[in-house]
């Protein structure tokens, strides 16, 4: 009799985003008149800019010629892509990573999952609280927590993100196995300093933890001084591995692409204590259960590191970030306490008089018909917030704003 | 302290095509003048056909305009996709499956493996002995058997595919819960009848067990009578999921694309023996670990279902298979006794005198200058069997059973 992995029914139904969508085809099915702008999810609106449309289309022709079409690539990623990475998103930003200890996939969602099957069940996992919900579903799924109560799985450590620390987690009291951290952060749009980011270093390489380092939006840090890499702290090798991506930093999320950086120093431990590569296991995990990128889409990728390319992602990128600092300005103008949207394009608001969040989510798609993220999705201390992503277009964001200033 | 998955340990380090690759490697060193011809890994070599390449293209175009970008798709899949995929590779052929029941992914490699994550540890696998690796590697990984030992994985039960039972496997005396079926199988390019396939349904129907149906060759099954898929069997909806790839079928191998079929009606069951909808597991964990394919991809996936496209896809297989009945009758007169390659891309030969798989490589790769894949890199089973891939040019075909006709 074939069993299931009896995992998966600890998780919880709810799943953020389909409770979002279920309300908002409520909403709209009902009020087929009003016009409802999306700032929930986060994902992006711009097109994909020429330089990197003509390097995708290149990409598609040579798989239309015998002498230039490719059949498997490396489940690694190409090298003209890995070396490109290396060289752009590292050298150039004065951190020494080896192209070989980057690996191309399709997603940072998957890798963040993926990572945890290298990884024995016997780690103890932390997460901040809010976070991302795909870090713990998926230490759920792999077996790794007991069942769920009152919005916490036993067995995760969960460490609050809060106005009091700064949205920075404070060192837990249980030493953790295996640590998640997003900075910039999603859902707070708020960023760690080289000091807190030192703190977790020195912590991890104490304890013999591995920091899970989730960079998805480092390209949309402004500020000096701030660290856009894991790596920008000494001794990061031994103990992190860090996830990128494309998506939102070239527009990506329906294009697929990102990598993951596995150091070559990096260990974890076998029950008897003896340390284990890291980078060995996830090869082995990577080639036997991937089979890399589209040809075209690393290509694509590619491009994004070019001069033109370079120049056409950064207008987007100051696009967006326009459309927080607009956000930003109206909220606090509205009488809101706002976080982030300096370093990232996810504006945190507090909601008034401590409203709960999904009932500002209630009132701001009936009063402004404006979709956005309730706090509480992201975990029980985001309760009370609010996240507005700054991917809509200009025109979007000064009417979603405009009518959230006339709410009652 | 962070610990490894120590099943990973259990894995044995020569996984098949690095183990060829390095003598390959080696040999192309010490033999800078000689042409070597590939036939080893089941790579296609044949380019994307214009209408493919088209559609392809005009998605890369529509990802670069304001009007028509995609951000994130459905997880599962565009509909338009889901939709070409149950009218034209099942309805066109007499079966009935939902849209809703199809899920697009980047790879069957990964979907093989990625299956087992929804299904708990305490089911048994059956596999064939020969067999694709990736599904004992996979198991192993998961945590699903013991220690390795003279070829064979503890607690996987093996079933071994011989002339003697034509390389169909016989019922196991011990029962599985998950039981991998390759057919067209890989790598004796054999097949199996609707009265085979219908003992192995019959048999999970009597036993609550899974059938892991991979079915990535079924384009190039050329005599009628032959399943195309498990669903032709009365009750399979009930007990099967069915793997199929665009990356033998369209060339897609570097491209990515390929979907899994898991029925609204199949279950598993957890520890109190209540049936769970297997769909609604695979949907969770796709849904969390994964965020759908390519836009362009799936574009050019769907032409592979249009007018224009059925044409010029099964002119490039036809190709294969005239490559493939070259080399079978070519082999046969050499003396070798060859089976497969009718309704498969595949030849698999017996090696004269009892030669091992691996000499019998070393022999055609120093006296031929020809790579194939030793069968016993398939299991113990294979030993004394060799795998030629009928993916090559027709050029280096000929030249290729010309070489093997004047070994010694």
């Amino acid at each position: 009799m074939a069993k299931i992995n009896e995992n998966y029914l600890k998780l919880q139904a709810g799943y953020l985003f389909p409770e979002i969508g279920r309300r908002v085809t409520e909403f709209v099915h009902e009020n087929p008149d009003k016009k409802v702008i999306r700032m929930g999810i986060g994902d992006v609106t711009q097109p994909l800019p020429p330089s990197i449309i003509k390097a995708f289309k290149e990409g598609v022709e040579e798989m239309g010629k015998a002498d230039t079409f490719k059949g498997y690539g490396p489940e690694q990623g190409y090298a003209f892509l890995r070396e490109a990475i290396a060289k752009n998103a590292y050298a150039d930003n004065g951190i020494n990573i080896s192209a070989d200890d980057i690996f191309i996939s399709d997603g940072s969602k998957c890798d963040t999952g993926n990572i945890q099957e290298i990884f024995g069940n016997d780690n103890k996992i932390a997460i901040c609280d809010p976070v991302y919900p795909v870090y713990a579903d998926t230490t759920v799924m792999s077996g790794k927590t007991g069942t769920y109560n009152a919005g916490y799985y036993e067995g995760i450590i969960y460490m609050p993100c809060t106005k009091e620390n700064g949205f920075t987690p404070d060192l837990p009291n249980e030493v953790p196995d295996l640590i998640f951290l997003c900075f910039p952060n999603n859902p707070t749009g708020t960023v760690a300093t080289k000091a807190e980011l030192k703190k977790w270093v020195d912590y991890a390489l104490e304890h013999k933890s591995i920091i899970l380092y989730d960079a998805a939006y480092e390209a949309f840090i402004t500020e000096t001084g701030i660290p856009h890499s894991i790596y920008e702290i000494e001794g990061a090798k031994k103990v992190a591995i860090e996830f990128r991506s494309f998506s939102k930093t070239a527009g990506f999320t329906g294009t697929r692409c990102a990598f993951t950086v596995v150091p070559e120093e990096l260990l974890a431990y076998d029950s008897e204590g003896q340390g284990v590569s890291v980078k060995r296991l996830w090869n082995r995990r990577q080639s036997t259960k991937f089979n890399g990128v589209s040809y075209p889409v690393q290509k694509a990728a590619a491009a994004v590191y070019t001069e033109q390319g370079k120049k056409e992602v950064t207008e987007i990128i100051g696009y967006y970030l326009e459309n927080a600092r607009i956000m930003k300005e109206s909220l606090a103008e509205t009488g809101f306490e706002v976080f982030g949207g300096v370093n990232a394009p996810y504006i945190w608001v507090k909601t008034k008089d401590n409203m709960s969040s999904w009932d500002f989510f209630d009132k701001v798609l009936n009063e402004a018909n404006v979709v956005g993220t309730p706090g509480s999705g992201f975990g029980p201390a985001g309760e009370g917030y609010f996240r507005f992503s700054a991917f809509a277009s200009r025109e979007n964001t000064i009417e979603a704003m405009d009518r959230i200033k006339k709410m009652k």
